[in-house]
C-alpha cells in the first residue's frame, strides 16, 4: 500500500518520523512490510504525493485542507486525535474513503489524569490552590477514594481508562453511556436517561464522551443543581459539555465543593475570563491526555492494527461513524 | 486495666468517644474486654481518672500538660499522632512508662496524597496553577509514572504506602532509609549515605522520613542543586527537612519542575510568606495524612492491637523510642 505521514509544519515535539514508522513498523512486522511510505509537512509534499497515496495519516487540524486538493486512489484517513467534531459537516471526505482516529492513544495518560482529578478532589487541593491564591492557609479534611461513588459519563479509551483506575483504588462506580452494556471496571451501567437520578447520589462526577449534539450541554445548570452539596466535576471531554457559567457560580457559591477541568469554551481561555478566577477550580490547558513520549508510537500502532484488519477482511475497529459522530 | 481516652476541649471531629471505642473493641473481642474505660476532655476530668489509670490514650496536644499532673498507675500512653519529636525532651513521662504513638494510622491516605502528588508532578499541575493565578493559557505536555524514577526518603507508614502506589503505577522506586534492608515496593533501597549520588539520577523525590537531629535540613541548598533541572519534589514529613528557602529559588528559577508540599516552617504559613507566591508549587495545609472518618478508629486499632502484644509477652510495635525519635 502507498502511505503517506503527513506532519504539521513546524511541530517537532508532534512529528511523524520515518524513525518513529520503522519503530511501529518493527512491531507489527506481519502487515507493516512491502509497503511505500512516505512523508512530509508542507503542502507541496503533499502534492507530490497525493496522486498515488491510499492511506493518509495526519492531524485533524490539517486533513479538512489536505484530502480536497485532491488524491484520487485515497481509501483511508487515519487522524491522529480521537474527537474529531470539528471535521464535521465530513462533506471535504470522498465518498467510501474510511476515515479513521486514534481512539486508545489517550488511554494511559487520561486514565492516570482522571486517577488524579479524583484524589485531588478527595484531598480539597482545589480549594487549597484558591486559598494559596488568597496567601490564607484554610485546612480542611480530605478523604480516601475508597467507598466514594464516582459516576463516569462516558466508557471510551477515556473514561473506561478513569473507570478502571477509580476501581482499583475502592470507590464504587458507576458508568453512563448510550450503549447499557456492562463494563469490567464498573459496578453498574446505565443509561444517559438515567442522568438525573443518579446525580444526586454522586460525590465525583467525571465527563469523557465524545462531543456529539445529544452530549452537547448535557451537564447545565439544572443538572449541576442535582449535584451533592460538596460533590467534585472533572472534565476530560469537551468544553461544550458543561454549562460552563453555571459551573462556575456552583463552584464560587461553594455548592460544589471543587472542580478539575481540563477543557473549556472557547480554547485557550482568554485573559480576563472568570473562569482564571473562579474559585476552587484547578484548570489544565487541555493536555490531560497527551503525552508526547508515548503518542504517536501509539498512534502509530493503532494504525498498523486498522491495516490488519482491513488485510484480514474485518471492520477496521477504528473506522469513525460520520452518523453518531464518534 | 482501667483505660482512659482524653479528648482536646472544642474538637468534634476528632474526639474520642464511646461509640468509636466500642466499635473498635467489638474489632477486637479478644483483647478489648474487661477493662475500665472512661472518657474526658477537660482538666477536672483527667484530674478524676488520673489517680487509677494504667493506660491513657490521648492527643500529643496535651499529653505534656496532663501526664505531669501525676497518675501513680500509669504504665502507658498512646498518642494519636505519628511525629513526636516536639514533645522532647520527653523528661515529662516519668521512667517506665511506655510511649507510643500510632504509626500505621496514616499509612492509607498518606499513600493515596503521594501518589496524587507524584500523578501533578508528572502533568505539571504546580506550573498550570502558577498560570491560573497569572489568568494565561501556558499548555505543557505531561507523562505518565510508568518508567519513572522515584527516590521516596523514609520507608515508614508514610514512605512505604508512597512507595507502595508509585510501584503499581511502575514507577522504578528507590526506597531511602536508616537501616539498608528490602522493602516490597522498592526495586532497590540504601542508606541515607547513598543520597547524593542518587538525587541526580531522580524524576521526583518524595520526604516522609522523621523529622530527627539526622534528618533535619536533609534536602538543603546543596543537594536541592543536584537534582536534575526539571525534577519534582514532594514534602509529607515535616517542614525543616527541607531548607525551604532553597527550594523557593529553585522552583522560582525553573531549576526545579515544581513541588508539593503539605508541611513547612512556620505553620500555619503566615500571610506575606514568599511560599504563597514562589512559582510551580502546590501548597496543601497539613492534611495529607489525615482522615477524620478513618483515623480515631485506626489509632484505636492499633492501640489494641498493642493491648495485645502487651498481654502476650511481646514488644509493643507502636512503642516510641525516645532515644532514635521515632
Amino acid at each position: 500500500m502507498r502511505i503517506h505521514l503527513q506532519s504539521l509544519p513546524n511541530d517537532p515535539r508532534f512529528r511523524l518520523t520515518p524513525d518513529l514508522w520503522e519503530a511501529a513498523a518493527a512491531r507489527a512486522p506481519d502487515v507493516s512490510a512491502g509497503h511505500v511510505v512516505t512523508f512530509g509537512d508542507t503542502v507541496p509534499s503533499w502534492r507530490e504525493a497525493a496522486p498515488e497515496v491510499e492511506a493518509l495519516v495526519t492531524q485533524a487540524a490539517m486533513v479538512g485542507q489536505l484530502v480536497p486538493l485532491g488524491a484520487p486512489r485515497l481509501r483511508m484517513v487515519f487522524c491522529t486525535s480521537a474527537g474529531l467534531e470539528k471535521l464535521a459537516p465530513y462533506d471535504w471526505l470522498p465518498p467510501g474513503v474510511a476515515l479513521l482516529n486514534n481512539r486508545g492513544t489517550h488511554a494511559a495518560k487520561a486514565g492516570e489524569y482522571g486517577l488524579m482529578a479524583l484524589l485531588m478532589l478527595a484531598s480539597h487541593v482545589p480549594a487549597f490552590a484558591t486559598a494559596q491564591r488568597a496567601s490564607e492557609w484554610r485546612p480542611a479534611y480530605g478523604s480516601v477514594l475508597a467507598g466514594q461513588h464516582v459516576v463516569v459519563v462516558g466508557l471510551g479509551a477515556l473514561g473506561g481508562s478513569v473507570a478502571g483506575q477509580a476501581k482499583r483504588l475502592g470507590m464504587r462506580v458507576t458508568g453512563v453511556r448510550n450503549r447499557v452494556a456492562p463494563h469490567e471496571a464498573c459496578d453498574t451501567v446505565v443509561g444517559m436517561d438515567a442522568l438525573d437520578e443518579l446525580l444526586p447520589q454522586a460525590d465525583m462526577v467525571v465527563l469523557a464522551p465524545p462531543l456529539t449534539p445529544a452530549t452537547n450541554g448535557m451537564l447545565d445548570r439544572r443538572r449541576i443543581a442535582l449535584l451533592r452539596p460538596g460533590a467534585g466535576v472533572v472534565n476530560m471531554g469537551r468544553g461544550a459539555l458543561i454549562d460552563q457559567d453555571a459551573l462556575c457560580d456552583a463552584l464560587d457559591t461553594g455548592h460544589l465543593g471543587g472542580a478539575v477541568l481540563d477543557v473549556f469554551t472557547p480554547e485557550p481561555v482568554p485573559t480576563g475570563h472568570r473562569l482564571w478566577t473562579t474559585s476552587n477550580l484547578i484548570m489544565t490547558p487541555h493536555v490531560s491526555a497527551d503525552d508526547p513520549a508515548t503518542y504517536n508510537p501509539r498512534s502509530l500502532d493503532i494504525f498498523l492494527d486498522n491495516l490488519r484488519a482491513l488485510r484480514n477482511g474485518q471492520a477496521m475497529p477504528n473506522r469513525f461513524n460520520l452518523d453518531r459522530g464518534y
